[in-house]
């Protein structure tokens, strides 16, 4: 099974697309199996993280942020931005794919994990993530 | 298949699995197929790397620690240790599941490629690791 | 289905396989499946990026080694060349594996996405990246 969730961001962040994976697992009624999802983009990425506490997220942005800016290189690339180059460099070192196994019809996902897409670019952007359930 | 192997850290480093993942990969029967290994945790992550010297596992633990320590950044999430929140970011630029295909009844790991749990806080932890096998 | 794409690199940068692994997929005939593509190595890796725009992938390539120069860090796994520790490091941050889903017998890259294998190390090195198709 191959279904798309799309999302509207507005802005750079983490945005929680948990309840969606678990929604679309939970319709395929696959009791053991291999849920996988995907990002249709490479200036967003995905990444599982912590889900209690809201601080975790805003230093993992807001570092990674401060990272990118301590890097003294000047790119070439800058047609479509400032951010997009930066972006680019955030997918890369994230993820474009994750997959978490599923037994007893449940996501395997430890008590403290959420799964995020991760939104690299400034401004408003369309994005698709496929979620794959074998 | 899902099976879990628990593993009792000591402190940051790279512990290996390899062998317990071999194990399963065997005990499955599997001929064709692929091998994702998933780790619970947002503070621990997932590393294929060499494993024929230790040295080089020693210079990407100690590297690690040394760019973290360099990049000019107050953390707010603080309330679970200072070594928290250093562990989420390395968690978030490593690997969270890792897929290696099957054939002929063998993981197609190349000759020096060694599975690694990376375990990025100080202390001790009680860490779990999914190995589906499909 | 598992199958190898041999590559000569000659030097550091991304080198294409998207035409060579959208051919493995359509000669499984695999209509709705998972591709997912694996690297035997530890000092190149996989990732997925912009193929419109050859700046981006240079900004990329120039950036990474800007960023791993500019950590201060004596490496102690010299042996192979001051050029292999720096890659062990860089396939760390970046991916071993990738999984793709397929739907309606095609991958579902996004529009700009393209599959590429990062030689991390200077000179001419043999690599195999093996394709998995379920």
């Amino acid at each position: 099974m191959n279904k798309s969730i799309s999302l509207q961001t507005n802005g750079q962040g983490l945005y929680e697309i948990t309840d969606e994976v678990i929604a679309l697992v939970s319709e395929s009624k696959t009791i053991d199996g291999l849920c996988t999802v995907f990002v249709q983009h490479t200036s967003a990425s995905l990444i599982i993280q912590e889900n209690a506490d809201s601080s975790a997220r805003r230093d993992l942005e807001g570092w990674l942020n401060a990272f990118i800016n301590q890097i003294d290189f000047d790119f070439t690339h800058t047609a479509e931005g400032s951010d997009d180059m930066p972006s680019h460099i955030k997918a890369a070192l994230t993820a474009v794919s994750l997959s978490i196994p599923i037994a007893h019809g449940r996501m395997q996902l430890g008590t403290w994990q959420g799964i995020y897409l991760w939104e690299h670019r400034r401004g408003r952007h369309a994005r698709s993530v496929v979620v794959n359930v074998r």
